[in-house]
């Protein structure tokens, strides 16, 4: 245990067992855990308290928390506690199997909320208080200061509102990482809002280190633990396809002047068609390029290396094992290329709009008419959640949305006559990839939309009847600006749930 | 004719008659014109356009444009030109009845856009070139600046982008709102976009009148005709009974600390539920507030003279005659707590997100999950468009959507099981409100929203219903996170529109 870790006397004294750390923990609290994406979450107390309440239910007595997160965490954590049948409401993301089952099956109560909303939701207090902050560093400074893991997420908040304060020490996560963070500590509360002076993704606002009253932290935790670090598998040629259209398309753009040629700022949803666009650019002509973007994924290391990537803001790592390795090799070289930012910050509407946000985001269907499902299978069934989506998307300069064109061996068509489920409405999608091509809604109205949409994007299999579907509607609707036929706008999912697949037997 | 109001001599020797400016105009030209919520429009050219294009159509000649503007127009505007069937393609927002029903019949392409986004899409070149900006002012000053008159609207971007300008100096106006613009022209594209430096809503970040270059003034055109004035309705039980709501409302989250005494700064639709909003702040106790919003209605002069209201912030004036008759008379005394500006800026996400805006808008239907439909009846006919609602709700602090329980006698339910077209998200409607009550939804996962919209929202013959299809979407869902039976959740529509009401027989 690298015990040099705890530089301040006060909190190394505050040293105690996980088990001890967890018992702090009472039935009915509300909890705001550190962690983004596999990142910088709590890698101790988490299992234990969930061993604890397993322990309570066997008893009998009731024992569940409300657990508040940056986004994603890992199977220590939601994984645990929610197998535990540990955790009354979620917010604001998850990603986990069994927490995502749980809450399918009505037992887990979760808030999907846009990102850059936690935190003037938590300060507003209707949420209620904040009980307990467990919170991952990977460092404290001689006077107590908090060194930023490979997360920031909510953590800023989480230490000011919490009334008790559990640290967890990672002596896994790289001493370098000190400096790389800029935590701003201006937000308030309207009427005091004042702008966030930030013009560039790169500009440092604030200060590397979090804050933490030294009176509420109740435990200190040594760990040495790794992220949930997914290894990286190499873009298949459907992901290659739908790069391959959104970078020609980019320079396209810069051709025609309608972009600069360093382009605008990046964000990137997380997964393997985000990977791919990494991939593609690193083999395209652009350089110099910047990201504002969440997450900060394997691709980014390369493209910061060669140079076709200036600067990156995001507020989490999420790296492979290989890429945590080369970058705890290289992490000076890194230091003054990478900011990672509280959570509101990194999405915070203002900088979106400011910057001119190039956003890209996956999806799980997209209808005729430009309208974006990101979150729920088949209207009813949540996947992950909205995440920053709608924080990049709705802000941004142009929006895109990218997604394989089937799912399920071709079962499920993504382009649908109506989405089941509406994450981004038809005014803020500027565009569709598919590997088949690409949709640019702009400008258009909802008709020419749906004819640009199934020539550009559906499956070849889908086409025609999409095709018979839009020709009916547009004779048949009780409107033609956005022409539906509301009794089988949604029969392609009822269809899928009833025979296995979209396609009519 | 009041010739005193064009004072600088290069522009005066461009008066000609109006039948004159509109000959300047050709087919296939793009026109941006002034006019926002039926203020400030154009009053001769259009007309004179549309008898132009309905001769051309006499005599086989093919003669359409495209229109853009700020928002709404009127009769001679929008009317004229669509009774002529003179439009290819209008954006971004509209509101007239035979425009509604061209656009319905799949006859004219209308982009409903968020009023925000409109000079940003027209700058970045990707809707093409402005032929022609048609622009009414209150009059021009010696050294050739233009004094804007009762709305500002897109009018910077029209004069600075269109190839010719027309000029209409209307003398109706009021000389007295010369002051009370505030006009900013520190807007620009990403990269070049520094943080609009505006805290409260009533700075004054910009400069009093409009630029033009004089040698793209191709006419100037003097006119004395009134704005689309309305006259005000005394608001009925129902609207009373949503803004009673409402307030106490307010009233309650001042009481326990979620929001400062005088409030955050209000943005209000427009309409008749929005007017009794505005009557019941007057009766209320609340003092001192602020507005940041888009269009000046009648009640909002009584705030401002009572005190209720401090200052507003706004991009059009939409006066009563009765009210415009007091406005005219006592322009001095509310010129320093009026600010008209650019609806870019009146809408900015960044400001309204910094302000903390507590936004109210109408809205056609809600569901039981809380996605909003503000522009389509059943889901395939466009009634107005999303406007700025879409800019406020989303950037907002508080979001509510304010709407009678039914419409056409009780045929139509505004809380439906799912609605047929979607706005605004589940993630971005904060508090639904109908005259049978409120229900706040943040911080709810989907199945309490839902027992709170019914109980609280619905109106009393559709509520069972509505718990009879919460019920067994509960029992039967794909997944429980949100419960539908996708074959039946617009079964309300189709309903009504087979039997004419969404009651089963």
């Amino acid at each position: 245990m690298d015990t040099g870790r705890i530089r301040n006397a006060a909190l190394a004294r505050k040293v105690v067992p996980a088990d001890q750390a967890a018992a702090l923990i009472r039935p009915g609290d509300t909890l705001g855990m550190s962690g983004f994406t596999g990142a910088g979450h709590p890698k101790a107390v988490p299992e234990l308290l969930a061993q604890r309440i397993t322990a309570a239910h066997a008893a009998g007595e009731p024992f569940q928390v409300d657990l508040w997160t940056g986004a994603s965490t890992a199977p220590e954590l939601d994984g645990a506690l929610a197998a535990a049948d540990g955790i009354g409401l979620r917010l604001p993301y998850q990603s986990d199997p069994i927490a995502r089952q749980k809450i399918n099956a009505g037992e887990i109560d979760y808030v999907d909320v846009h990102l850059s909303h936690v935190a003037q939701l938590a300060w507003e207090g209707f949420l209620g208080p904040l009980d307990v902050a467990v919170v991952e560093v990977s460092g404290i400074t001689e006077d107590g200061q908090l060194i930023p893991s490979s997360s920031v997420g909510n953590n800023k908040t989480w230490l000011d509102l919490a009334e008790r304060v559990v640290l967890e020490v990672n002596s896994w996560q790289p001493a370098g990482l000190d400096g790389m963070h800029d935590v701003y500590y201006g937000t308030a509360l309207p009427p005091n809002r004042r702008p966030v002076q930030l013009t560039r993704p790169g500009d440092r606002i604030g200060v590397p280190h979090l804050r933490v009253d030294p009176d509420k932290v109740v435990a200190v935790v040594e760990t040495s633990a790794p992220d949930r670090n997914t290894p990286f598998s190499e873009p298949d040629d459907t992901a290659r396809a739908i790069a391959g259209h959104l970078i020609e398309y980019l320079e396209h753009q810069v051709s025609v002047g309608r972009l600069p040629a360093e382009l605008l700022p990046l964000q990137s949803g997380v997964g393997n068609v985000a990977n791919a666009v990494l991939s593609g650019l690193q083999e395209s002509r652009f350089e110099q390029l910047t990201a504002y973007t969440e997450v900060i994924q394997d691709g980014m290391l390369d493209l910061l290396r060669s140079g076709t990537l200036a600067s990156t803001s995001a507020t989490a790592f999420s790296l492979s094992p290989t890429a945590i390795a080369d970058f705890n090799a290289h992490v000076a070289e890194f230091r003054d290329r990478i900011v990672l930012r509280p959570q509101e910050i990194s999405n915070h509407p203002e900088i979106v709009r400011r910057l001119g946000v190039l956003a890209m985001n996956g999806m799980i269907e997209a209808d005729l008419y430009g309208n974006v499902n990101s979150t729920h299978l088949m209207g009813s069934r949540i996947q992950n959640g909205i995440g920053g989506s709608g924080d990049f998307a709705r802000n941004a300069y142009v929006s895109f949305f990218l997604t394989p064109s089937t799912a399920k061996g071709g079962a499920i068509s993504s382009i649908v006559p109506m989405v089941s489920h509406v994450d981004h409405t038809e005014h803020d999608v500027s565009v569709i990839v598919t590997e088949h091509g690409l949709a640019d809604l702009r400008g258009l109205p909802p008709r020419k939309r749906a004819r640009l949409v199934i020539d550009n994007c559906a499956a070849p299999e889908y086409r025609p009847l999409l095709t018979d579907y839009y020709a009916r509607a547009e004779r048949g609707a009780h409107g033609r600006h956005t022409p539906h036929l509301l009794a089988e706008a949604l029969s392609w999912h009822t269809r899928y749930l009833e025979t296995g697949s979209m396609l009519p037997g």
